[in-house]
């Protein structure tokens, strides 16, 4: 496994690999990395010839009261699980080459950034497009894959590539979760023992508001209104928002449909914690 | 010479070309090719193997109240000169496949467009870079070339290419002039004959200005006096912006330097000429 840290060096190595003409597969990442990391590490790792992880805790995804400096960090870690899941790159960049001053270009993806995460997090998903497009031309990957934790995320940069015309394949992965339901992120380790008791509130409602929708018997609201009450039970636990939408669209769903997002992020103690379920293939009346 | 109008099959010639080891050069344009255009061909021709020229007028670039549906087009013109000077590849994709809806994907630079063309005209250099990145990501060219008579424009390119990690080499051009003077743009056909002879006024203005900065004598404000004197004395002539600027910042000049940007764009009737000279190594005092 090699570690790569200058732009240059990644871009001469993958100029290389192309001319062999070898598959690229990227997991782009922010290190720290956790179950969830490894899932996506795993199945791409058997759909290409050189699989490229990179670590970069991206400054412009945060917003100025964010985590950014404290967000965990570890890359002796992230350096022996990458070994041992067989990625063969790391691609571990400075700050200050990737954002060399003055850089001044954006990426945006309009309207599904808008919603959800965007409205609590204004910025933050400008400055996911621009890292991944930055990290998409330096890499050059033949696929890449993100999970479905961050569904937003997921979505907006698949419309990133299809709107720019990236040739890159993007898959997505199901949410890991911990064996008592919480999905796992590098923010749970901000969470106090009691805190983490908690925040099973979040998998908990969408439980129940999945169980709901399947039951065809209640509106969008009333499921809303559910789960507002369940995560008002726990004293440490303020709803950032609940979203009851169209997985494709993200527009607010008036009635459940045969496909549905149900999503939501909720603050436990100082951390903000985001989960979903997204409800497939209901039998509609 | 091919003429290829699907971007997939763009996609799949350029892979040959990469695995066939051979460089690409690219030439994007919205047709109606003159002098100007020819000039960038013939320079980028001996620089790479093979030469790929684009002709697409691009939407995203007009205002609402701008040219779009008027501005020229006449595509049998452009494959002809395309054919004579060397081109390999036009690539003339069509208008729903670049902006596939529902498109929502733009991507932007700041501060370099917050200034000249980029007040009278918002949104213009959203358009261009939005478009010059799908072109690229298309095309994947090693070599991209520009005018220097949209200097403003290549200026925001290069700062595009650099931040976004693009492994291209942007060349520039400099300006090519009809014989009397005036700069060549496909803009000069909207203007009538008498029109035709006040836009001399854009490039006369300028060379006074250079030759005073070259004399050391005059103040930025006194320079760009002269230059409203002279085209007010054009009754068609409409002056948008004079700009004495840095060429590297766009940032504005209080004194004349070594390199020095005179820029400007007028009205001449209904049209919007734009024209510029680079002053480079003034002796400085």
């Amino acid at each position: 496994m090699q570690i790569v840290k200058k732009i240059s060096k990644m871009q001469s190595l993958v100029k290389d690999i192309k001319s062999q003409g070898k598959t690229i597969g990227f997991v782009p990442t922010m290190g720290f990395l956790h179950e969830g990391h490894l899932s996506l590490i795993k199945t791409i790792k058997s759909k290409c010839d050189i699989l490229i992880v990179s670590i970069f805790v991206n400054p412009t995804q945060f917003g100025p009261e964010e985590d950014f400096n404290n967000y965990p960090r570890d890359f002796n870690r992230d350096e022996g699980l990458c070994q041992v899941t067989g990625v063969d790159i790391i691609f571990y960049p400075s700050q200050n080459e990737i954002y060399e001053p003055p850089y001044l270009t954006f990426v945006e993806v309009d309207k599904l950034t808008k919603t959800m995460c965007g409205i609590s997090r204004p910025g933050h998903f400008r400055g996911v497009t621009t890292i991944v497009c930055k990290l998409f031309n330096i890499v050059r990957p033949n696929i890449a894959i993100f999970g479905q934790k961050d569904y937003q995320q997921a979505l907006v940069i698949k419309q990133m590539v299809k709107d720019l015309h990236f040739n890159i394949e993007i898959l997505t992965e199901p949410i890991v979760r911990e064996a008592d339901g919480l999905a796992m992120s590098s923010r749970n380790r901000y969470l106090s023992r009691e805190e983490r008791k908690d925040a099973l509130v979040l998998f908990q409602s969408l439980q129940m508001a999945e169980q709901m929708a399947r039951e065809h018997k209640y509106a969008v609201e009333q499921i809303k209104n559910e789960m507002v009450k369940k995560i008002e039970e726990i004293p440490t636990a303020k709803i950032d928002y609940i979203a009851i939408v169209d997985p494709e669209s993200l527009d607010p769903l008036e009635k459940i449909q045969s496909h549905t997002l149900i999503a939501l992020a909720v603050y436990v103690g100082k951390t903000r914690l985001i989960d979903n379920i997204l409800v497939e293939n209901l039998a509609m009346e």
